[in-house]
Protein backbone atom coordinates (compact mmCIF):
# COMPACT_ATOMS: atom_id res chain seq x y z
CA UNK A 1 0.00 0.00 0.00
CA UNK A 2 1.45 3.22 -0.94
CA UNK A 3 1.76 6.04 1.91
CA UNK A 4 0.41 8.70 -0.10
CA UNK A 5 -3.26 9.29 -2.09
CA UNK A 6 -3.36 11.76 -4.65
CA UNK A 7 -6.62 12.94 -6.01
CA UNK A 8 -6.13 14.33 -9.38
CA UNK A 9 -6.29 15.33 -12.91
CA UNK A 10 -3.28 13.73 -15.07
CA UNK A 11 -3.48 16.87 -17.55
CA UNK A 12 -3.69 19.47 -15.14
CA UNK A 13 0.00 20.72 -14.57
CA UNK A 14 -0.49 21.58 -10.81
CA UNK A 15 -1.56 17.79 -10.35
CA UNK A 16 1.84 16.82 -12.58
CA UNK A 17 3.68 18.85 -10.22
CA UNK A 18 3.17 15.82 -7.51
CA UNK A 19 3.72 13.17 -10.02
CA UNK A 20 6.93 14.57 -11.40
CA UNK A 21 8.40 14.82 -7.48
CA UNK A 22 7.43 11.91 -6.58
CA UNK A 23 9.22 10.49 -9.72
CA UNK A 24 12.09 12.44 -8.95
CA UNK A 25 12.34 11.24 -4.98
CA UNK A 26 11.14 7.71 -5.98
CA UNK A 27 7.85 8.08 -4.23
CA UNK A 28 5.31 5.54 -4.64
CA UNK A 29 1.62 6.73 -4.12
CA UNK A 30 -2.10 5.87 -5.06
CA UNK A 31 -3.84 8.24 -7.54
CA UNK A 32 -7.54 8.85 -7.74
CA UNK A 33 -8.43 10.55 -11.32
CA UNK A 34 -10.91 12.91 -10.72
CA UNK A 35 -12.92 15.02 -13.58
CA UNK A 36 -13.38 18.39 -12.76
CA UNK A 37 -15.89 19.02 -15.76
CA UNK A 38 -17.89 16.74 -14.46
CA UNK A 39 -18.36 18.38 -11.15
CA UNK A 40 -16.17 15.36 -9.16
CA UNK A 41 -14.66 18.35 -7.00
CA UNK A 42 -18.24 19.86 -6.20
CA UNK A 43 -19.58 16.51 -4.71
CA UNK A 44 -19.72 16.68 -0.60
CA UNK A 45 -17.77 13.90 -0.47
CA UNK A 46 -14.69 15.82 -2.15
CA UNK A 47 -15.80 18.80 -0.50
CA UNK A 48 -15.34 17.39 2.77
CA UNK A 49 -11.88 16.46 2.02
CA UNK A 50 -10.89 19.93 0.60
CA UNK A 51 -13.38 23.10 1.46
CA UNK A 52 -12.37 24.84 -1.26
CA UNK A 53 -13.08 22.44 -3.82
CA UNK A 54 -9.39 21.71 -5.95
CA UNK A 55 -7.12 18.88 -6.96
CA UNK A 56 -4.51 18.53 -6.08
CA UNK A 57 -5.19 17.29 -3.14
CA UNK A 58 -2.95 14.79 -0.97
CA UNK A 59 -4.43 12.26 1.91
CA UNK A 60 -2.10 11.54 4.14
CA UNK A 61 -2.51 7.90 5.71
CA UNK A 62 -3.72 9.58 8.94
CA UNK A 63 -6.30 10.63 6.77
CA UNK A 64 -5.16 14.63 6.94
CA UNK A 65 -5.63 16.51 4.16
CA UNK A 66 -3.30 18.97 2.12
CA UNK A 67 -4.28 21.24 -0.68
CA UNK A 68 -2.71 23.47 -2.99
CA UNK A 69 0.04 22.00 -5.59
CA UNK A 70 3.02 24.12 -4.27
CA UNK A 71 2.42 23.28 -0.40
CA UNK A 72 2.37 19.80 -1.37
CA UNK A 73 5.39 19.60 -3.13
CA UNK A 74 7.58 21.18 -1.12
CA UNK A 75 5.67 19.35 1.72
CA UNK A 76 6.74 15.80 0.14
CA UNK A 77 10.40 17.28 -0.37
CA UNK A 78 11.17 18.30 2.61
CA UNK A 79 14.43 16.95 3.75
CA UNK A 80 15.71 16.35 0.64
CA UNK A 81 17.95 17.51 -2.59
CA UNK A 82 14.85 19.47 -4.00
CA UNK A 83 14.59 21.61 -1.03
CA UNK A 84 17.87 24.29 -0.22
CA UNK A 85 18.30 24.00 3.70
CA UNK A 86 19.93 27.89 3.56
CA UNK A 87 17.24 30.24 4.89
CA UNK A 88 17.59 32.62 1.66
CA UNK A 89 17.43 30.12 -0.80
CA UNK A 90 14.48 28.53 0.54
CA UNK A 91 12.66 31.94 0.77
CA UNK A 92 13.96 31.74 -3.47
CA UNK A 93 11.73 28.57 -3.69
CA UNK A 94 8.64 30.04 -2.22
CA UNK A 95 8.86 33.39 -4.27
CA UNK A 96 9.10 32.00 -7.65
CA UNK A 97 6.27 29.51 -6.79
CA UNK A 98 4.32 32.54 -5.33
CA UNK A 99 5.20 34.00 -8.74
CA UNK A 100 4.09 30.71 -10.61
CA UNK A 101 0.85 30.68 -9.00
CA UNK A 102 -0.24 34.47 -9.37
CA UNK A 103 1.82 36.08 -12.68
CA UNK A 104 2.11 32.65 -14.48
CA UNK A 105 -0.40 30.15 -13.89
CA UNK A 106 -3.49 32.70 -14.20
CA UNK A 107 -2.33 33.48 -17.79
CA UNK A 108 0.02 30.87 -19.00
CA UNK A 109 -2.84 27.77 -17.40
CA UNK A 110 -6.00 29.56 -18.32
CA UNK A 111 -5.12 30.33 -21.53
CA UNK A 112 -4.43 26.44 -21.89
CA UNK A 113 -7.27 25.47 -20.50
CA UNK A 114 -9.41 27.46 -22.54
CA UNK A 115 -7.71 26.16 -25.87
CA UNK A 116 -7.61 22.69 -24.41
CA UNK A 117 -10.41 21.68 -22.06
CA UNK A 118 -12.83 23.51 -23.81
CA UNK A 119 -11.84 23.94 -27.26
CA UNK A 120 -11.15 27.74 -27.42
CA UNK A 121 -14.89 28.67 -27.83
CA UNK A 122 -15.70 31.62 -29.75
CA UNK A 123 -17.29 33.11 -25.97
CA UNK A 124 -13.89 32.88 -23.97
CA UNK A 125 -11.54 33.82 -27.79
CA UNK A 126 -11.14 37.40 -26.01
CA UNK A 127 -10.28 36.36 -22.72
CA UNK A 128 -7.84 33.93 -24.46
CA UNK A 129 -5.83 37.09 -26.17
CA UNK A 130 -6.26 38.86 -23.30
CA UNK A 131 -4.02 36.07 -21.47
CA UNK A 132 -1.18 36.32 -24.07
CA UNK A 133 0.61 39.42 -22.87
CA UNK A 134 0.71 38.71 -18.94
CA UNK A 135 1.81 35.10 -19.96
CA UNK A 136 4.67 36.46 -21.96
CA UNK A 137 5.73 38.46 -19.13
CA UNK A 138 5.99 35.93 -17.00
CA UNK A 139 7.97 34.08 -19.36
CA UNK A 140 10.32 37.13 -19.89
CA UNK A 141 10.79 36.90 -15.99
CA UNK A 142 11.75 33.47 -15.95
CA UNK A 143 14.35 33.78 -19.13
CA UNK A 144 16.15 36.40 -17.42
CA UNK A 145 16.93 34.63 -14.29
CA UNK A 146 17.54 31.39 -16.12
CA UNK A 147 20.11 33.56 -18.57
CA UNK A 148 21.98 33.65 -15.18
CA UNK A 149 21.82 30.32 -14.00
CA UNK A 150 20.85 26.93 -14.53
CA UNK A 151 17.99 26.70 -12.17
CA UNK A 152 14.99 29.83 -10.94
CA UNK A 153 17.27 29.39 -7.59
CA UNK A 154 21.04 28.84 -8.59
CA UNK A 155 22.83 25.82 -9.54
CA UNK A 156 20.53 23.48 -8.01
CA UNK A 157 17.27 22.04 -9.31
CA UNK A 158 14.71 22.78 -6.86
CA UNK A 159 10.49 22.20 -6.12
CA UNK A 160 10.52 25.78 -7.56
CA UNK A 161 11.94 24.37 -11.13
CA UNK A 162 9.54 21.65 -10.69
CA UNK A 163 6.48 24.22 -9.63
CA UNK A 164 7.27 26.09 -13.42
CA UNK A 165 8.12 23.03 -15.28
CA UNK A 166 4.47 22.14 -14.84
CA UNK A 167 2.56 24.70 -16.92
CA UNK A 168 5.73 26.18 -18.76
CA UNK A 169 6.44 23.01 -20.47
CA UNK A 170 2.79 22.65 -22.22
CA UNK A 171 2.71 26.37 -22.85
CA UNK A 172 2.51 26.25 -26.81
CA UNK A 173 -0.69 24.50 -25.84
CA UNK A 174 -1.67 28.13 -24.46
CA UNK A 175 -1.10 29.46 -27.34
CA UNK A 176 2.63 30.42 -26.24
CA UNK A 177 5.80 30.37 -28.24
CA UNK A 178 8.91 29.50 -26.43
CA UNK A 179 11.05 30.61 -29.68
CA UNK A 180 12.04 33.79 -27.82
CA UNK A 181 12.99 32.24 -25.13
CA UNK A 182 16.41 30.27 -25.40
CA UNK A 183 17.11 30.15 -21.59
CA UNK A 184 13.99 28.16 -20.78
CA UNK A 185 14.37 26.05 -23.94
CA UNK A 186 17.40 24.55 -22.02
CA UNK A 187 15.81 24.69 -18.40
CA UNK A 188 12.92 22.46 -19.57
CA UNK A 189 15.57 20.04 -21.08
CA UNK A 190 18.12 19.75 -17.96
CA UNK A 191 14.36 18.74 -16.19
CA UNK A 192 13.55 16.42 -18.57
CA UNK A 193 17.29 14.62 -18.38
CA UNK A 194 16.63 14.13 -14.25
CA UNK A 195 16.71 10.76 -12.82
CA UNK A 196 13.01 9.86 -12.12
CA UNK A 197 11.68 12.30 -14.57
CA UNK A 198 7.95 11.45 -15.91
CA UNK A 199 6.04 12.61 -18.19
CA UNK A 200 2.57 14.74 -18.33
CA UNK A 201 -0.43 12.14 -18.78
CA UNK B 1 20.90 51.46 10.61
CA UNK B 2 18.09 49.04 10.01
CA UNK B 3 18.47 45.31 8.73
CA UNK B 4 16.27 45.37 6.47
CA UNK B 5 15.01 47.58 3.71
CA UNK B 6 11.23 47.03 2.43
CA UNK B 7 9.89 48.72 -0.98
CA UNK B 8 6.46 49.05 -0.60
CA UNK B 9 2.55 50.98 -0.56
CA UNK B 10 1.27 51.81 3.07
CA UNK B 11 -2.55 50.95 1.56
CA UNK B 12 -1.41 47.56 0.28
CA UNK B 13 -2.62 44.65 2.37
CA UNK B 14 0.60 42.33 0.72
CA UNK B 15 3.06 45.42 2.18
CA UNK B 16 0.95 45.62 5.33
CA UNK B 17 1.87 41.64 6.05
CA UNK B 18 5.47 42.40 6.27
CA UNK B 19 5.23 45.45 8.21
CA UNK B 20 2.64 43.46 10.71
CA UNK B 21 5.03 40.23 11.35
CA UNK B 22 7.85 43.08 11.95
CA UNK B 23 5.49 44.43 14.12
CA UNK B 24 4.63 40.95 16.36
CA UNK B 25 8.43 40.16 16.08
CA UNK B 26 9.94 43.64 17.19
CA UNK B 27 12.16 43.99 13.66
CA UNK B 28 13.35 47.47 12.37
CA UNK B 29 13.30 47.93 8.94
CA UNK B 30 13.55 51.17 6.34
CA UNK B 31 10.68 51.71 4.57
CA UNK B 32 10.72 53.19 1.13
CA UNK B 33 7.47 54.17 0.04
CA UNK B 34 6.38 53.62 -3.48
CA UNK B 35 3.58 54.70 -5.65
CA UNK B 36 2.22 51.80 -8.26
CA UNK B 37 -0.34 54.10 -10.01
CA UNK B 38 2.99 56.80 -10.55
CA UNK B 39 4.86 54.78 -12.26
CA UNK B 40 7.27 53.74 -9.79
CA UNK B 41 7.50 50.02 -9.82
CA UNK B 42 8.15 50.46 -13.94
CA UNK B 43 11.41 52.35 -13.39
CA UNK B 44 14.35 50.81 -14.92
CA UNK B 45 16.20 50.90 -11.08
CA UNK B 46 12.86 49.00 -9.87
CA UNK B 47 12.64 46.48 -12.08
CA UNK B 48 16.69 45.77 -12.00
CA UNK B 49 15.29 44.87 -7.90
CA UNK B 50 12.70 43.15 -9.07
CA UNK B 51 12.03 42.29 -12.69
CA UNK B 52 8.50 41.33 -12.22
CA UNK B 53 7.88 44.86 -10.98
CA UNK B 54 5.42 44.44 -8.09
CA UNK B 55 5.90 45.49 -4.57
CA UNK B 56 6.73 44.96 -1.58
CA UNK B 57 10.72 43.67 -2.15
CA UNK B 58 12.62 42.98 0.97
CA UNK B 59 16.30 44.26 0.31
CA UNK B 60 19.12 42.46 2.66
CA UNK B 61 22.05 44.05 3.82
CA UNK B 62 23.83 42.29 1.28
CA UNK B 63 21.84 43.91 -1.58
CA UNK B 64 20.20 40.27 -2.22
CA UNK B 65 16.41 40.75 -2.76
CA UNK B 66 13.15 39.15 -2.41
CA UNK B 67 10.04 39.38 -3.53
CA UNK B 68 6.51 38.06 -3.00
CA UNK B 69 4.72 38.51 0.04
CA UNK B 70 4.73 35.53 1.76
CA UNK B 71 7.98 34.40 0.84
CA UNK B 72 8.86 37.48 2.43
CA UNK B 73 7.43 36.84 5.46
CA UNK B 74 7.78 33.54 5.92
CA UNK B 75 11.77 34.32 5.65
CA UNK B 76 11.52 37.13 8.34
CA UNK B 77 9.55 34.65 10.37
CA UNK B 78 12.14 31.66 10.22
CA UNK B 79 12.83 30.33 13.78
CA UNK B 80 10.33 32.40 15.75
CA UNK B 81 7.14 31.17 16.98
CA UNK B 82 4.83 32.00 13.71
CA UNK B 83 6.28 29.10 12.21
CA UNK B 84 5.64 25.89 13.17
CA UNK B 85 8.39 23.07 13.21
CA UNK B 86 6.31 20.13 12.44
CA UNK B 87 6.36 19.30 9.15
CA UNK B 88 2.63 19.30 8.38
CA UNK B 89 1.72 22.14 10.05
CA UNK B 90 4.43 23.82 8.39
CA UNK B 91 3.02 22.77 4.98
CA UNK B 92 -0.74 23.64 6.20
CA UNK B 93 0.84 27.49 6.71
CA UNK B 94 2.04 27.37 2.57
CA UNK B 95 -1.44 25.86 2.24
CA UNK B 96 -3.19 28.69 3.37
CA UNK B 97 -0.87 31.21 1.76
CA UNK B 98 -1.19 30.10 -1.51
CA UNK B 99 -4.89 29.83 -1.45
CA UNK B 100 -4.41 33.43 -0.35
CA UNK B 101 -3.09 33.95 -3.34
CA UNK B 102 -4.74 32.17 -6.08
CA UNK B 103 -8.61 32.15 -4.36
CA UNK B 104 -8.94 35.33 -1.74
CA UNK B 105 -6.08 38.49 -3.21
CA UNK B 106 -7.74 37.95 -6.84
CA UNK B 107 -11.05 38.87 -5.41
CA UNK B 108 -11.12 40.49 -2.40
CA UNK B 109 -8.66 42.73 -2.66
CA UNK B 110 -8.74 43.60 -6.34
CA UNK B 111 -12.36 44.32 -5.65
CA UNK B 112 -11.18 46.66 -2.74
CA UNK B 113 -8.21 48.19 -5.29
CA UNK B 114 -10.96 49.05 -8.24
CA UNK B 115 -13.23 50.64 -5.20
CA UNK B 116 -10.58 52.45 -3.00
CA UNK B 117 -7.89 53.27 -5.01
CA UNK B 118 -9.42 53.70 -8.75
CA UNK B 119 -13.01 54.88 -7.04
CA UNK B 120 -15.12 52.22 -8.68
CA UNK B 121 -15.04 53.66 -12.15
CA UNK B 122 -18.17 52.75 -14.58
CA UNK B 123 -15.74 50.81 -16.86
CA UNK B 124 -14.81 48.46 -14.15
CA UNK B 125 -17.75 48.17 -12.07
CA UNK B 126 -18.93 44.78 -14.21
CA UNK B 127 -15.42 43.31 -13.40
CA UNK B 128 -15.85 44.26 -9.58
CA UNK B 129 -19.25 42.79 -9.37
CA UNK B 130 -17.43 39.89 -10.54
CA UNK B 131 -15.38 39.55 -7.96
CA UNK B 132 -17.95 39.27 -5.24
CA UNK B 133 -19.13 35.46 -5.47
CA UNK B 134 -15.33 34.65 -5.23
CA UNK B 135 -14.25 37.01 -2.66
CA UNK B 136 -17.24 35.56 -0.69
CA UNK B 137 -16.44 31.42 -1.19
CA UNK B 138 -13.02 32.07 -0.07
CA UNK B 139 -14.75 33.64 3.02
CA UNK B 140 -16.63 31.18 3.33
CA UNK B 141 -13.72 28.21 3.61
CA UNK B 142 -11.79 30.66 5.95
CA UNK B 143 -14.98 30.66 8.19
CA UNK B 144 -15.44 26.93 8.01
CA UNK B 145 -11.87 26.50 9.11
CA UNK B 146 -11.91 29.19 12.08
CA UNK B 147 -15.31 27.78 13.27
CA UNK B 148 -13.16 24.62 14.69
CA UNK B 149 -9.56 26.29 15.10
CA UNK B 150 -8.99 29.98 16.61
CA UNK B 151 -6.52 30.13 13.94
CA UNK B 152 -6.25 28.70 10.22
CA UNK B 153 -3.57 26.20 11.28
CA UNK B 154 -4.80 25.43 14.99
CA UNK B 155 -4.21 26.30 18.47
CA UNK B 156 -1.16 29.12 17.35
CA UNK B 157 -0.86 32.57 15.12
CA UNK B 158 1.73 31.38 12.32
CA UNK B 159 2.24 33.50 8.74
CA UNK B 160 -0.82 31.74 7.26
CA UNK B 161 -3.05 34.01 9.66
CA UNK B 162 -1.03 37.50 9.31
CA UNK B 163 -1.56 36.63 5.25
CA UNK B 164 -5.41 36.02 5.54
CA UNK B 165 -5.47 39.18 8.02
CA UNK B 166 -4.11 41.78 5.35
CA UNK B 167 -6.52 42.00 2.79
CA UNK B 168 -9.86 39.97 5.03
CA UNK B 169 -10.13 42.92 7.68
CA UNK B 170 -9.92 45.58 4.89
CA UNK B 171 -12.40 43.39 3.29
CA UNK B 172 -15.96 45.74 3.30
CA UNK B 173 -13.50 48.74 1.51
CA UNK B 174 -13.99 46.07 -1.32
CA UNK B 175 -17.84 45.54 -0.64
CA UNK B 176 -18.08 42.35 1.25
CA UNK B 177 -19.55 42.55 4.60
CA UNK B 178 -18.65 40.64 7.12
CA UNK B 179 -21.62 39.88 9.01
CA UNK B 180 -22.29 36.69 7.88
CA UNK B 181 -18.99 35.61 9.21
CA UNK B 182 -18.83 35.51 12.73
CA UNK B 183 -15.73 33.34 12.96
CA UNK B 184 -13.45 35.31 11.06
CA UNK B 185 -14.77 38.34 13.13
CA UNK B 186 -13.64 36.66 16.41
CA UNK B 187 -10.16 35.68 14.51
CA UNK B 188 -9.71 39.37 13.57
CA UNK B 189 -9.96 40.31 17.22
CA UNK B 190 -7.20 37.50 18.49
CA UNK B 191 -5.10 38.87 16.00
CA UNK B 192 -5.47 42.89 16.98
CA UNK B 193 -4.85 41.90 20.42
CA UNK B 194 -1.35 40.49 19.64
CA UNK B 195 1.71 42.10 21.58
CA UNK B 196 3.34 44.19 18.99
CA UNK B 197 0.03 44.59 16.63
CA UNK B 198 0.41 47.65 14.43
CA UNK B 199 -2.59 48.68 11.81
CA UNK B 200 -2.36 49.05 8.39
CA UNK B 201 -1.50 52.51 6.49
Amino acid sequence: MAQWTIYGDRQSGNCYKIQLVCGLLGFDYDWVEVDILAGDTRTADFLAKNPNGKIPLLVLPSGQTLSESNAIINYLAAGTALLPLDRFELAKVQQWQFFEQYSHEPYVAVARFIAKYLGLPEERRAEYQAKQAGGNKALQVMEQQLSQTPYLVGEQLTTADISLFAYTHVAEEGGFSLSAYPAIQKWLGRIRQQAGFVTMG
